[in-house]
């Protein structure tokens, strides 16, 4: 074709429909450009019109509650404060595990023979370490006569990573939102390789508990008597501005976090004690994570119960189902089976060695950073793959799912814009774009540990499920 | 206009002139791009040839020698390892601060008379320091009467922020290029606010500095004894996936640093030592700053002197001029009066209180981070001016004046591409783009202190002369 044909007269078209009815065109050298564009709600008439029956509208009745709500819970979100106040054994703060063999674990509820893998090792390793059994055997027998119960750590103001479990003698870290006075307690971070919460119960994992229990815990306690409660929103802040989105990168936060608190270790315990918890700060890049997952969940609970609103205040993953709640709605959780995440296998394994999407770490991305500030974490692709563009077009598109940005947590590579905060079901629903979350993946087998990391994206089931108990709430008729 | 003429055939230009030759052809509706194209060397004949005649060339005897120099002197760079090795008193590894009155300052050669109000103002801190004075006043008639004598911190293997001053007793960072065995100093970060490199020589700078001198020096020569050298490529490399650049942002270096050193710090310093020096540390965002600048010294330090190199192996201002120093032109610095850099001012602060440009810092940017690095700290712009968008530009541009990319020290949001490395003399004399520069801005008044951050560009004066004098040693004819 030479220059002058170019520049004439010329078929320009924008294709709607499938790709295909594109390549007609194409093959007579004439433009066009295809839009990505997918019916509202999947194509499904009924949820498209509950969609549009609960949008925003301050003149219907329906509309406006929903409008308000979402309005109230944002603004709960944008207001959280979470501090690091205390660090006591879990038995002393959440009370049911003081009375009898109740362990927690990550995720919606599930029953021990439904258990994956990680999270029945995890399991084990709890009863071990609780002296419930002494051996494993011993223990699993204790498990599979009913000797334990298990309720998910959410039904008890706690988030754990992974396996999540948590035992009566595990300290805790106590973090309030001092906005809302609402409190979330996780475990201490083990650090990598072999860990309980991939499923690992060998004598160097429950060494390494004990030894949290007996030192890490108390010691960090004391520091935070010697000087006082510790500002973990400011340390996410500064984090978002130094490469960590505050799930699967948290090298810049736990250093923040060491160098706020090495003076005060110093002068709160004995020079060995010291020196063992900072030697154990200094090798687990990871441990600002359950710090993080607890400052979220306190914000989140704080968000949680406003009638009529399509607000998701947890997204968690057992390693099986998937399960999300609306503030609207609840303690009703919205499950649905659990994939594989995609992402970065560490040499020698592959998705077949996989366990499925496990963990309560996705309540970051619930709260807004996580996946959801991948654009604050450039250097993070080359642990989940992709490359620095994605990173933020992650971002840009989970905008379109939540209902403000939190520019208290604001993302240098976009213009200092605030984090996407306040996932609306609602839009999840309309526009299909699933929530983005980082994820470490988890050995299938217990106690092989991490064998990668990556994002997966939460099932739009959940969503759609809970929009449609969400409209029940409010007395509208919802086809089933 | 309508639709179908906006198709047909129409006058489209690319314009290489003055702007204004465009504006006839837009009145038009036709479309014009403007070409920012520059006449080689500024359009300057001579130099154009000068530049031209160094060009690489295995076939020419001169371009062969500049070729083959400049690859020694990038594989030199790329091959750097800095790490602290020790912390001694200044006098004890300078064996010239040793003998005599003598005070080492930051850029180019410049007598008591000349120096800008804060290298003056820190001449008197440190002769009051020392006791080579009891008051200011006494001090000054001293330095009046030729009774100090002043030399550049390079001419020493030292580097120092600001006015750089380095007296006998202050501890200085040893830090050694492991590649090479090139080893440079700086003395130790005093934190902001007043302090003797703004000028400032109060009893409080004073008592910080003997502070340094008998507690922080000591406690971290003892750190460096019972831990091993530290890696400072390590750091720096991290940091930069961090969103430090290296020389206006360091909090993740120095977290980075504290978090490393901490448990060493405990083992190997009494208890209110450990609390003192970790307190200092949690207390001085840019506390890595000099431990950077000695890093940077050490590796260009290992490509100085390669005969027919035209490589920048420092670049420096002693707030009254700029200079610079080519590899391949040996001790010689090739000077030129300095500017106020462009940037935004703390308030009550404005240009007319700004000092000219000062301090070695821009050792960094020699080396290929700071300023060269920006697209690795998108929130320095809040610091420096500018916007994230401004940050990754300026990287790319100093991609077009430098030799080599260093991947050992990656840019996330470049796609992990390397820091621009080894600044070709002959690519700025002959793109007219000028190294750019973070840094710091001074009040001129001695003592006030930091009044603002910002961007400044190094005169490309100082890069002409630099060739001319490169070529004479290469027996070129040069014109005056």
């Amino acid at each position: 074709m030479s220059a002058p044909d170019l520049l004439a007269t010329r078929v320009r078209a924008i294709n709607v429909g499938l790709a295909g009815f594109a390549d007609p065109i194409r093959a007579h050298d004439a433009s066009v450009v295809s839009l990505d564009w997918r019916p509202p709600a999947a194509g499904d008439r009924d949820l498209g019109l509950l969609a549009a029956r609960l949008a925003d509208d301050p003149d219907d009745p329906v509309g406006s509650v929903v409008a308000a709500a979402n309005a109230e819970a944002a603004a709960r979100l944008l207001g959280a404060h979470p501090a690091l106040v205390d660090v006591q054994p879990a038995g002393e703060m959440i009370p049911a595990l003081a009375g009898e063999r109740l362990l927690l674990h990550s995720g919606p509820p599930i029953e021990w023979g439904r258990m994956c893998g990680p999270v029945q090792g995890a399991v084990i390793g709890a009863v071990l370490l609780e002296g419930w059994a002494a051996t494993a055997d011993d223990a699993r027998a204790l498990v599979d006569r009913g000797g334990v119960r298990f309720e998910p750590c959410h039904h008890h103001g706690a988030v754990g990573p992974m396996a999540g479990v948590v035992s009566p003698s595990m300290p805790v870290v106590v973090v309030e939102n001092l906005a809302a006075g609402t409190r979330a307690y996780a475990t201490l971070n083990e650090g990598l390789g072999k860990v309980l919460r991939f499923g690992a119960y060998d004598e160097s994992v429950l060494e390494r508990l004990r030894w949290i229990a007996s030192t890490l815990g108390p010691a960090l306690a004391s520091v935070v008597r010697a000087g006082g409660a510790i500002d973990l929103k400011g340390i996410t802040a500064q984090a978002l501005q130094m490469g960590d989105e505050g799930h699967n990168r948290n090298v810049a936060a736990t250093s923040l976090l060491t160098r706020t608190i090495a003076p005060t270790v110093v002068r709160a315990v004995d020079g060995a004690t010291a020196e063992a918890v900072l030697t154990f700060l200094r090798g687990n890049d990871h441990f600002f994570l359950n710090l993080s997952m607890a400052a979220c969940k306190s914000a989140l609970d704080a968000a949680h119960g406003i009638p009529g609103s399509t607000i998701v205040t947890a997204m968690s993953r057992n390693g099986v189902d998937f399960g999300i709640r609306l503030s609207g709605t609840g303690d009703a959780w919205f499950t649905t089976p659990v994939g594989v995440p995609d992402g970065l296998f560490f040499p020698g394994y592959g998705p077949d060695d996989a366990n499925p999407d496990l963990g309560d770490s996705s309540i970051t991305e619930t709260f807004g950073i996580g996946g959801f500030a991948m654009a604050a974490a450039p250097a993070i692709v080359r642990f989940v793959g992709g490359t620095p563009a994605d990173a933020i077009a992650f971002t840009r598109l989970m905008w379109r799912i939540t209902v403000a940005r939190n520019t208290g947590y604001a993302l240098p590579t976009l213009g200092f814009a605030g984090t996407p905060t306040g996932i609306d079901a609602r839009r999840v629903v309309e526009t299909g774009v699933a929530p983005v979350i980082n994820t470490g993946i988890a050995h299938k087998e217990a106690g092989v540990g991490q064998i990668g990391a990556g994002i997966a994206r939460a099932p739009l089931a959940c969503f759609e499920a809970g929009l449609r108990a969400l409209a029940r709430t409010l007395d509208l008729e919802v086809a089933a």
